[in-house]
């Protein structure tokens, strides 16, 4: 049997990272940076006020007080978006709204609260050192700054920097094509009832979210019952993606024609891999696709993919960080008994002052679907003798995006 | 001027949550549930077995053992995704693989790792009590379980789970369609370059992302520029939507027509929030689509949106949580002096011997896009005196989706 650890290497020995492509930073939500982003302006790109006032020079402020105004001619104003057209001079100020160029000749700016404007006439009820209230050039990034490492994710934050330094096109790899495969002649199809002693098809529903949520396209093949032709058309249809994850037919069963088949049209190995749920794992090349074969049971699927398939898709993707966080947290729940195989078990996260709590979903079983619903991470077990308590440290692996805890 | 929660109150009871519809459930990665999903068949719905072995009577297999093993004759065997035609009489064994129906008159399956076959007769090396390795009816979900409650966010597991129990199509609620819209004579939009006086706009790029990841689809309206005429049109086009987001023209300054037309077009008030960053906001109805009207600072505009934005549209979906999580943090950190509005320190959150820890993500300013990168929360400064040290617990509110934290 392989330890999670080679069986991960081994598949990600065989991936590589996508070609790159420009595409317009408002669609870019999600994708990967190919490159570093790095900053050809400084931001911000002009010396500008940071409140509304007056713009001036700090000599003629000096000795300004509430009962000392000094009084400065008004000698016009910064229209936004514009820059004033001449320069501040001596017993001059100049009108200027939060975000607008200091004009020549200024080298402060006092805020509006702290002046009394008649008759075009501006008293200063306040001194306004050099300096005061301008952000300088470059203040928030400087030329040549990295803004985003190749391999990074584009959020919202990130996307606002970049709109804001112009960088846009901005080169991020290529989308993976997804290929999902089911395998079975038990599996009723979405919208289809049940025949006799078979069950609804759930595992090309989940890997298609989870592909999706990866930063790939997923591709359905729908489900090829158990017969040769079937399996091979379907295969052959898998050729032009990415990756292909199949589901079902790499167990001991005497029904696993899609061994059979995988063997023969490419270089496949399949594994026993020490690990609870998931143990029967394919990989392999079809032709010179990679194909990562899943096992059938929903629970085996999820865990495998998250541990297997997903660091295949962000490493195709050229992310920077393959594997999702894990988190050190403190178990809560019924002892756990170590074994030979490294368990991972669905677990919701809780802070609860500040120290992050993992309790189990409920009944483990490799068929219980319900123990996905609402786990947030899986807690790990690892391999080996004795048993974990409540009040033992643990590390989990963090599984969902949306929602990963809640405060008790 | 308001607290944050007096604005709150006032925009969200202005928010109703939208209609439904039935989509294929393929399709519903992301959406949220708008009834109640509800079993209406029992999960697993016919017993069946968790192993691959022998279906046989428990009563034939007592006092079975490697050195007395009990011999059955086989009988045949299920074919997958069939049901056994038969029924297994004394002294019978059925060839059984792991998800298949157990057949009539069995009650009990023994691992084929215990057995031995040899010319149509099975060697039972173990005894098999009844109900081992079956996993009955209705083992992970019963007829009447609630799947997942009005409100819940689609993902991965809820996907599966809803195929698995054939709730397709799904009811979900319809997705918000956003306007935003930029003002200001001071933005270049995205590709264009800035000429002098100008900035290059972030304030829609940041927003439609962050729409889309609250699940919202966004349309993006442009800029208007400081002409009445301008910004009444980009209004016009604004009012099929079903909330519209405008940044910039909410502060004091003398150019904000936006203000003016906003009290012309709708009922609009302008409020001050005791908040930093993001003090000013507008919010009203623009006819009868509300309008959310946030600062042009683009820190201020992206912290007022997680605040009012993201649960106003989440409230139009119809989720069961509108905000995002709180979570008890420890701070580490330069002092943190309080002060009468509240503050969101973007922060960082790491977890450190099972204990969160919120760090800052360097300057604060409202124009520091930078501090908006690599943030995972909003660390939250409660009004008041003195000041937050290293060491002291406070709250903060989860930003980021998909990466909170890592270990250190």
């Amino acid at each position: 049997m392989l330890s999670v650890e080679e069986a991960r290497e081994r598949i990600l020995s065989h991936i590589t990272t996508l070609s790159a492509e420009d595409i317009p930073l408002t669609g870019a939500l999600g994708r990967i940076l190919a490159r570093d982003a790095v900053a050809g302006e400084p931001l911000p790109s002009f010396a500008n006020t940071a409140m509304d006032g007056y713009a001036v020079r700090s000599v003629d402020t000096l000795g300004a007080s509430p009962t000392s105004p000094v009084r400065l001619r008004l000698a016009g104003e910064v229209p936004a978006g514009r820059v004033y057209a001449g320069r501040v001079g001596a017993g001059e100020a100049v009108r200027i709204l939060t975000g607008a160029a200091i004009p020549d000749g200024a080298d402060a700016v006092l805020e509006q609260e702290r002046t009394e404007v008649a008759d075009g006439i501006v008293s200063l009820l306040a001194e306004a050192p050099a300096g005061t209230n301008i952000r300088p050039v470059g203040d928030d990034v400087r030329v040549g700054d990295l803004l985003a490492p190749q391999g990074t994710e584009l959020g919202p934050a990130e996307i606002a920097l970049l709109a804001a330094l112009g960088v846009h096109p901005v080169p991020v790899t290529r989308r993976p094509r997804v290929a999902i495969l089911s395998t079975g002649d038990e599996l009723a199809p979405l919208g289809e009832h049940p025949g006799p002693g078979q069950i609804r098809e759930s595992n090309a529903p989940y890997l298609a979210a989870a592909v999706a949520r990866a930063g790939a396209e997923p591709v359905l093949l729908g489900i090829a019952r158990d017969r040769t032709e079937e399996i091979r058309a379907k295969l052959q249809q898998a050729a032009s993606a990415d990756l292909v994850l199949s589901s079902g037919g790499v167990s001991v069963g005497d029904y696993d024609l899609v061994k059979q088949i995988l063997s023969e049209q490419g270089s496949i190995d399949f594994w026993r891999v020490r690990m609870r749920p998931g143990k029967p794992l394919a990989f392999g090349l079809l032709g010179a696709t990679p194909l990562l074969g899943l096992p059938g049971n929903p629970v085996s699927a999820a865990v495998t993919f998250e541990l297997f398939g997903r660091p295949a898709i962000r490493k195709m993707l050229g992310c920077r960080q393959i594997e999702r966080p894990t988190v050190e947290v403190v178990y809560e729940g019924e002892d756990i008994e170590r074994a030979e195989r490294r368990q991972f078990v669905r677990t919701r996260l809780t802070s609860r002052g500040g120290t992050l709590v993992s309790g189990t979903t409920g009944a483990q079983g490799s068929h219980i679907i319900s123990s996905l619903r609402g786990a947030t991470a899986l807690l790990i077990v690892m391999e080996g003798e004795g048993v974990i308590r409540t009040g033992d440290h643990a590390q989990a692996l963090l599984l969902n995006d949306a929602m990963p805890w809640g405060n008790e």
